[in-house]
């Protein structure tokens, strides 16, 4: 007798070069051609064991039928769907594509379809998509979510939070951000850098105040000359780090020789003014982002950068999602710490090599 | 009376801001709490006019329940659901991402979900999604597919291709990829280069063929000189390109002035081998890139390129799809003509101010 995996890929074969028409058989189809019970049809169809000339019986009829199984229907059946959403700011940056692309393998690997839902890092919009995953009986929600969310979540919907808690009886998955701050103003320290700057964009807060505080820490437990640059003219920061740059270079030369961002795109940013000041990079000054992702997946490391592991937090957010389908209705009784991932390290065009 | 949409409105609202548990109510507690039938409850949900008297009762019915509509049933019952698949090859490149981004938005603001599927170019997952797509009884597919997908797709789901034409029963979009060709070769020539290069990675096939096609006719009508190079290292074609350099390099001088490349990554790339053997880019060559996505969303534009409509291409899908829906049952007595979309050239830091 197959096991239930191999029954499976066998039905997808069939749909899937059956040269019939498509015509929609249903489940009582199956079983009145098949001459076996309804729940029997069913109990196949779910994976479950049946007697071996039952199968052959019901395979046969399957495919004489063209019968696809009506995800609805198990929906309304089993009152959860296979959809999971994954909410994030918006997935046209390096970074949150990386996480969609790898969310959206992990998932489909394990039989579910991902929901891409971009907030645009507006609460309305969160508040919508948390909306219809209710109405769309999702199997569960992973979000990198800024609003307050909390009491809109039904305790029967598995959520992970990603980056930001939500609520203690919801699983974080989240890097190592503080010590990535630190280990950015470590780097730079060692690579000869001796006055540091921290730059980013108002408000510096969530996990960007602790990538600060992680590097400021390490400044002040070192002795390391260091300073912040924030800009504030939030819709064009790359004209408030121009005129920060042109207010800090005397004689051609930066006032800082080491830079570090809780971003990378900051960081690009900042050395594409720098090159067109005619200040080199990294000889004169060194910068470190974060995030670390690559813009096309093969692609060398461009920025050096503090990478976060995002394969592991892809693969850590499903598990935790897992574990709650398996005793979902207890979930907002358990409290949970955060699951903090290490960072590394990636050496790109922005810092020297290290001397070996 | 109020209209649907009005009503839609407050049901959302009813939702999201109660206070009360989150046990499910189903229509027949609300038909029965409201004390009208199920049939009119039924209208009311789906948008349709019933007596104000019965509105109110229904509506008192809905808040004091809680209850959630269940897209589910719903599905069962119009044997469609609010979800479109988007099948892309993967969603972590500069210009898939932007893709995925403006579809999901074009897609949200009319009142569906977007079920992202990364085929990583690979026929057997496109037919994967395909079947996932039947069997979720899906609004419709929107695909850049490079296998032949025409047999699987059942006439009942609406079907846009991007890029690659799918049959000519399917409507294809997709921009200018000739014009861009020949907008690059004019666009270097203009800017004074006069030894052109197409670079590629082979297969150069789809529409990179139509791209080096447009940007060899225009040198060849045009008498300009031009040459190319298809990297044949598929997994590390970044040293192909290097020993290509390194082979064309004389005295410190690059053979060629002009390079135009069909995608935007290859061009990056070979930027960063030119200025490791410290040849300068405008100056002494200039390059020329597709698709012209940008890294992050307000960046400045990094590589010069010849821009795709991004926008008006999600744009045209959704409408195309939306096309299908109403008339859904005779799509495939329909034929297509492709809708090419214009492209533009976008000034990066790859070529030359040009002289006004």
């Amino acid at each position: 007798m197959q096991g239930p995996k191999e029954r499976k890929l066998q039905r997808t074969t069939w749909v899937v070069f059956s040269d019939r028409g498509y015509q929609m058989a249903n489940m009582n189809d199956v079983s009145r051609l098949a001459g076996v019970s309804r729940g029997t049809v069913s109990n196949y169809i779910n994976g479950l064991k049946v007697r071996p000339a039952a199968q052959e019986r019901i395979e046969n009829a399957i495919k004489k039928l063209n019968y696809v199984p009506n995800a609805a229907a198990r929906t309304l059946k089993t009152n959860r769907s296979s959809y999971v959403v994954l909410i994030i700011p918006r997935v046209d940056t390096p970074f949150f594509s990386e996480l969609s692309y790898c969310m959206q393998q992990v998932l489909k690997e394990n039989g579910y379809k991902m929901i891409l839902c971009n907030s645009n890092s507006r609460p309305q919009e969160e508040f919508e998509y948390i909306q219809m995953a209710k109405t769309q009986k999702v199997a569960g929600i992973i979000t990198m979510s800024y609003a307050d969310i909390r009491e809109l979540v039904p305790p029967d919907i598995p959520l992970v939070a990603l980056e930001n808690k939500v609520a203690d009886f919801f699983p974080l998955i989240t890097s190592d951000n503080y010590h990535g701050g630190s280990l950015a103003a470590s780097k730079l320290y060692s690579l000869g850098a001796r006055k540091l700057l921290f730059i980013s964009k108002a408000p510096v807060k969530d996990v960007s105040q602790i990538r600060e505080q992680g590097f400021r820490d390490y400044c002040e437990d070192n002795k390391i000359e260091h300073d912040r640059f924030v800009a504030q003219n939030k819709a064009n920061f790359v004209d408030d780090f121009r005129y920060f740059i042109e207010s800090e270079v005397t004689d051609k030369k930066f006032k800082y020789d080491g830079v570090f961002s809780d971003s990378d795109e900051y960081v690009s940013d900042f050395w594409y003014l720098l090159q067109q000041r005619k200040i080199a990079v990294p000889e004169e000054v060194q910068l470190i982002g974060f995030d670390g992702a690559r813009v096309y997946p093969r692609q060398q490391v461009v920025v050096s950068s503090i990478k976060q592991p995002v394969t592991e937090i892809t693969r850590q957010a499903f598990k935790s999602l897992q574990q709650q389908l398996i005793g979902k209705n207890n979930t907002q009784n358990e409290m949970y710490e955060p699951l903090v991932l290490p960072v590394s390290f990636i050496q790109g065009q922005t810092t020297k090599q290290a001397e070996s």
